[in-house]
């Protein structure tokens, strides 16, 4: 009876695409992205007509001078064509990772039509795959407890808006009515929104995965819209679907208005409301952030992690003037940890260093974290991946 | 004080992709999918060596047979070459509505990389626009309070598995924490999952419009994932990022384990755990579902809603046996609203029809509405915006 069923219904489902690709692309019965067990990846475009298809990935390195346009950090490989219609490449072996690619096809770059796992980054997207037996792992879901992701929305009074922001609920949050959870309070980048840490950052499966092994805490995670002119990401605000663009940022509004969000998670969820259950961290836009944040309000945070902080680029005035006064009242409050990461080839570098050595010279005590590579999102991962266990033990 | 810190960040910001389309696609200065004051919609896509760009949208009327497959619904428009390098097309003035689309570029399907709103749909993504000043506008993020959508993970006995589920919670929700809510079950089709209503079916926004008009009730809408097999949506569950593929489906076996989820939902959220307060409904094979559930727990739902369903598909066994008693026993604990809506394009018309027909026989009493088009979400959005607001009044 089985088979009666599924025959009929698989007819059926073909003609269930709500919109064409599917019809346009039925065709390309290939898979693409196959990650073989040698940790090496199968890539296949079909383009019978195509004079060249090449591959851009991040696990690509560089090689030539890109002809499409200024590629960073991403290497452009020549596919070769199979069967006179698909294009085929297969990867070196590569270290488990969340990678990203996209197709040029003739000059026009293009997502992959037998992957369809995209991400949005700022104002495009691109496909992704993963790596396993590594780092990986921990990005991956797991057959293990999860945690609820959700978007509430809370009002900003500064901000003179409703306001979306995504928070994980660790697994059991729902059952344990009478538990209540720290809070790590955790900030995206210049480019990015509410939505990065949960998309890019892998935050659910990380967390989901350490804390079933035991290696962190089970925590509420926050992670706020940092640009405080919008209401949400790109897409999910009253904005409609525009084209993504920078809005003023880091001029102290985000800063000034953080307290809005604390206290509606502290009234909405059941958070262990000390400076002993929070923490506060955050990548590049999102690293500077915490540092203002945890030393304006110099004595609500014990954990506090930098994450290719984009740190001294501003002026010295508005919420940012007296930045000593405030850090000494931090320090001599006290902070269990500060967690400082950076890359070696990250532009923000010096900036980096510099900071250290400002807080060498002031007495603030940190862990430093220096990875290789730049200002990416295998850094980010990575700290989180080690920032997250070393949380309110 | 701004402008000095907004080019100084705006030169870095530039720097923050972690992947490089920014840079592939940088000198795309130019702005698709622009609704223009007539509600016609103008293109624009860069591509200077490219000798055909064509765009496929669900708004474009099919006039002639497709030269890149067998496209269904949607036809395949060229666009003109303007300044050597950017490709153009203005549509017709569109009617209010969420529309779908692709460029077809010497052949090659690919997204618009200068709007970066894309679905995905079974193995397939789609770029997305709406155009307002009509039945869109429900379907669009609106300056109202906002309910909270989140994804809660249930453990499946019958299905050995955790299963994740999208739950919407309507505004006040959190604060209101003596009120207990009505729950509509919301079902998707055979290609889709437990996104599927979050996505192309805009159930939030939908929901979040109607209750701030005062024209439904807040309730709380519970969209689980119909394939038993399946812990989650693509990309979303311990398979990882595979090339999607049908289960095994419609063989009873999400019925049989239907009641684990309402279990599941009247011990977490505040629900008003009583047939007058459930409603459920579905598209597709979810309408399918809701008519099989509905009769198979024959006193639980007050509230029906089939559209477009998949109905007389399946052989009369297992629990698709003794439908008509099931049935009479449905009918005679009575239903409040048994609503029926289909198009009259969809390959589903005289199955619905039939069923129909088989309604008026046993007696049972059904609101039936009839609208244009075939098996598309435009329907099921509609329906949804009609449906609703007749819910638990």
């Amino acid at each position: 009876m089985k088979k009666y069923l599924v025959a009929s219904i698989l007819f059926l489902a073909t003609s269930f695409s709500a919109f064409a690709q599917q019809n346009l692309w039925k065709a390309q019965d290939i898979e693409s992205a196959v990650v073989n067990l040698d940790h090496s990846v199968t890539f296949r475009f079909q383009a019978p007509d195509a004079k060249k298809v090449q591959i851009a990935g991040d696990f690509a390195k560089i090689k030539e001078d890109n002809p499409v346009g200024g590629l960073v950090g991403t290497g452009l490989i020549d596919m070769k064509k199979e069967n006179d219609s698909i294009w085929v490449y297969t990867s070196e072996p590569l270290t488990s990772e969340l990678y990203s690619y996209m197709f040029v096809v003739d000059g026009t770059v293009t997502v992959d039509p037998n992957h369809p796992y995209i991400f949005r980054d700022f104002g495009t997207v691109s496909n992704y795959f993963m790596v396993p037996d590594g780092l990986a792992d921990l990005f991956m879901v797991q057959k293990v407890a999860h945690g609820t992701l959700q978007s509430p929305w809370y009002h900003s009074e500064k901000g003179k808006k409703n306001r979306r922001l995504n928070v994980y609920l660790p697994a059991g949050y729902e059952k344990n009515v009478n538990k209540k959870y720290p809070v790590l309070y955790l900030l995206h980048g210049a480019g990015g929104d509410e939505d990065e840490w949960v998309n890019y950052g892998r935050t659910c499966q990380i967390l989901d995965n350490l804390i079933a092994q035991g290696k962190a805490e089970p925590m509420i995670v926050v992670m706020p819209n940092g640009h405080i002119d919008f209401e949400a990401a790109p897409g999910e605000s009253s904005m409609g679907l525009y084209k993504p663009f920078h809005p003023a940022m880091m001029n102290g509004e985000f800063e000034q208005a953080f307290p809005e969000i604390m206290k509606f998670v502290e009234s909405t969820y059941r958070v262990q409301a000390d400076k002993a259950h929070r923490a506060i961290a955050g990548l590049s836009m999102g690293g500077f952030h915490s540092f203002h944040i945890s030393r304006l309000y110099e004595n609500t945070f014990d954990y506090v992690g930098l994450f290719s902080a984009a740190v001294g680029m501003t002026k010295p005035e508005g919420v940012y003037a007296n930045q000593d006064a405030t850090l000494k009242k931090q320090i001599a409050n006290g902070v269990k940890l500060y967690w400082v990461g950076c890359g070696t080839e990250d532009f923000l570098y010096k900036n980096n260093a510099d900071m250290r050595a400002m807080f060498d010279r002031m007495g603030l005590k940190y862990t430093y974290r220096e990875s290789g590579d730049g200002h990416v999102w295998k850094n980010w991962r990575l700290y989180l991946s080690e920032f997250a266990p070393l949380l309110f033990k």
